[in-house]
């Protein structure tokens, strides 16, 4: 199944997808997808309606991102073998964790806002993973089956603000619209193999990411189960696993987002997003 | 006015401080102390309330965290320029910001779990900030009309989690109970100058943070328009504002929590907290 929130930024209602592609309006089984009602038993519940009894929802809809009300936004660093070597740094021995404000969070097309004064915003396309069971020292084997599904997430960056200012990733993460989430919650069943996904990203159709999960170096099992040793994982918790090669600090010379350009990033199975980048409003 | 939540956990109960130091139940006036409630006009109302007139509740109860529903918990790191220096670090050139998850949120008895195979479980007495109105690029002049009211904190941090296991401080600084907040959420106008707190915690007995708030190289004024810069901050969001010296780590040699060990902590006008190490619960 696929899930998603249609509507006004803050005023989101849950739909999902039919068969036909049409979105549907799922609020009259649901209040929202949100940490408190995305367990198993009310994905099965929602997974087993008849979509096509539920209210069809203009296609031109706004999409806001596909999970609400996220209480941790999660990332990796580094997971990528190719990023790693463009960016200068060794494969990391263990998993990098960063995280990203919440309200960060933006719908999947909503503009990417430049930070006053920025100069240097970057992309970077990941796979996310969003969990769905309540989890701590989970056996890499079981790992997977805390997810509750998976969706595409833009981890824009503001590079000297990660780097250049002082400690600790967070700071070049967390701006208002660095957290593009959507289109779709994609259950776990509907994904075969998490490390056999294409993802792309390009700018201004010049095509900049084209990689593929399977050159992570962590796996989602891993990341999930290495990470439950360090924090309670809780339904809702969004993880995003890491970008590959191809972001605009690797570049030579580094190239990052001006006004008006245009990011379209897709991962197989999870949809596409596209951002236009513009300034803060006044 | 004196905040609080107080039940079992999962279950708590918005609740109050009365002129007597008794705890009275709030719960007919508003439903839980969240980002959803935290704004300036519910504060205000609940502020007017005749204390006298709401039930008494059971001293002995469970406090629970003094907020809850928590969407970001941010803490700073080498604020104070005496704990700087007991790090081996030179003071920040600008604040150092990390995160921590919001699952390791805590009562402020609960106990201090120590994970699985810890040795370097740590303690911080933190002054913590509790937001009131969603803003960004806020002056520094402004910044402290942005907060709804004060707290305590222990910050608790496994630091061979956060220093030697590769990459940021989050992976040390969340564990479950890592976070006590509370026991009050002590509101703005009770607070004459943030700048004028005294910390203290000891460890069995034994004083090893006494220190105050005007050691902190950065201010919380300073802190609040420093973040808005890099991230919207929001009602309910949590800041902890850096511990000063006498952390675990900066002894000679360093020395760590151990089972059975009680933690006391407290910070004028806050009140206090302890807490009990436990292990994992099996």
């Amino acid at each position: 199944m696929k899930f998603l929130r249609f509507g006004p930024l803050g005023q989101e209602k849950p739909g999902c997808v039919d068969a036909e592609g049409r979105i549907r309006d799922l609020s009259a089984h649901i209040s929202d997808l949100t940490p408190e009602t995305l367990t198993k038993s009310t994905l099965a519940a929602l997974s087993a309606l008849d979509t096509a009894k539920l209210p069809v929802v203009d296609p031109d809809v706004r999409l806001g991102a596909c999970v609400g009300g996220v209480r941790n936004f999660y990332a990796v660093g580094l997971n990528y073998a190719r990023h790693a070597k463009e960016t200068g740094n060794p494969n990391p021995s263990e998993p990098v964790l960063f995280s990203k404000s919440t309200s960060c969070i933006s719908g999947p097309n909503d503009p990417i806002i430049l930070p006053k004064g920025s100069e240097k915003t970057d992309w970077e396309v990941e796979l996310g993973v969003v969990i769905g069971s309540e989890c701590q020292y989970v056996p890499e084997q079981d790992a997977l089956e805390m997810v509750a599904g998976y969706c595409l997430i833009n981890d824009v960056s503001e590079r000297s603000y990660q780097i250049e200012r002082g400690g600790q990733w967070i700071k070049g993460k967390s701006a208002p619209n660095f957290g593009p989430i959507g289109p779709w919650l994609v259950t776990r069943d509907e994904i075969r193999d998490p490390q056999d996904l294409r993802l792309t990203l390009s700018v201004n159709g010049v095509v900049r990411q084209d990689s593929s999960t399977d050159d992570m170096i962590f796996t989602v099992a891993k990341i999930i189960s290495y990470m439950s040793n360090f924090m309670r994982l809780m339904p809702g918790d969004v993880i995003a696993t890491g970008t590959p090669e191809g972001v605009g600090l690797g570049l030579d010379p580094p190239q990052f987002l001006k006004l008006g350009d245009v990011v379209d990033l897709s991962i197989s199975g999870l949809g596409t997003q596209r951002q236009t980048v513009v300034s803060q409003p006044a």
